[in-house]
């Protein structure tokens, strides 16, 4: 399975490196960064530059796209370079995805229309502005689209497709391998176990 | 604060840029990934290559360092430029840090003798090479110097790293923010959930 996971100026370094960190312990599996051209994009913070080392023409039929999110996703909404991919990859792939508010990508590239979708808990509404009906759940499945919620969110998508498209023992191989046996510090990663006031302050948080 | 990720080829991308998004999103806080020379390092699927923007010599004297583990620790082992950083570094730094097999070079530049420590389950015991007490736990915290286990364990460090350093609500917010409200698909994290057998299976897949 070959795995193309687009990169655009201002995406969250995890939205994207948690899916392909997973994908790239998986056997036989391909994860592939691509963009308009080859060549160096940086996140949101300004601080983390990945390549992309393909262009968009050099991967047009991914097994699975997997849209990052980030506060760049705003200007990236009129990228038609990008978005033109997106819909021409999804029409062959068997999983199109995103993560965080790289579901408003998805949305633009008109896949999401009458699905249902997740994105970041700070606009999941907003999802409706693209015909989706929003999910307050950490992964989406509709059909061949499938959403994750924000950031971290990538990880557990990336391990359920892999459990689907291969099998449990596969995906239970790669999450042992990475020691996913998360052990939060605090019950505070959803706006349902945070403490009064909090989501404003991470709001605030998001550059 | 000012917090240096260190790379060297073959790191897995996971452990640098988990403790990265982190740190990313903390108010004031700036993270900088150094090398012996600034440019592009590539990881240990030879899929993903992040740029280093300082070299060893620009930040002698950072306030956190973050080591990240990889297949490439074997061969990093003997890079005494890597080393000697880490052995300087660590004299000034609140915290020497590692992830997953990281703890290796902490080890090598001379940090864990008769310390508490971990790394990944897959090679725990071998912590003893360098004087260390190996111990099964996701965050070890002796002294000045702080090690996690495999992978996505550093997540979990930075987080907690945050928390004692500034305060639990900024470290909450982060936490919020990166929605990391983990839902793992399966309960096999660890060898200590782990079904029978999945172990060798996992370490296979460790390139």
């Amino acid at each position: 399975m070959h795995v193309a996971i687009p990169l655009y100026p201002r995406f969250t370094a995890l939205d994207a490196v948690g899916p392909y960190t997973v994908f790239a312990f998986a056997p036989g599996w391909q994860v592939t960064f691509v963009a308009a051209e080859p060549g160096p994009v940086t996140d949101d913070a300004g601080r983390l530059t990945l390549h992309a080392v393909a262009g968009y023409a050099d991967l047009p039929r991914p097994d699975v796209v997997v849209v990052p999110g980030g506060p760049g996703t705003v200007e990236a909404l009129g990228d038609r370079a990008l978005l033109d991919w997106i819909t021409g990859a999804s029409r062959h792939a068997r999983w199109t995805t995103s993560v965080c508010s790289g579901s408003f990508l998805l949305g633009a590239a008109g896949l999401l229309d009458g699905r249902r979708a997740t994105t970041h808990w700070g606009w999941l509404d907003q999802l409706t502005t693209f015909g989706a009906v929003p999910v307050s759940e950490r992964i989406v499945h509709d059909g061949d689209v499938v959403t994750a919620a924000g950031v971290s969110a990538g990880i557990d998508m990336a391990l359920f497709l892999l459990g689907t498209a291969v099998d449990d023992r596969t995906a239970q191989a790669v999450q042992l391998a990475m020691e996913y046996d998360p052990q939060p510090p605090y019950r505070c990663g959803s706006p349902a176990t945070a403490p009064a006031g909090l989501a404003e302050t991470a709001l605030s948080l998001i550059k």
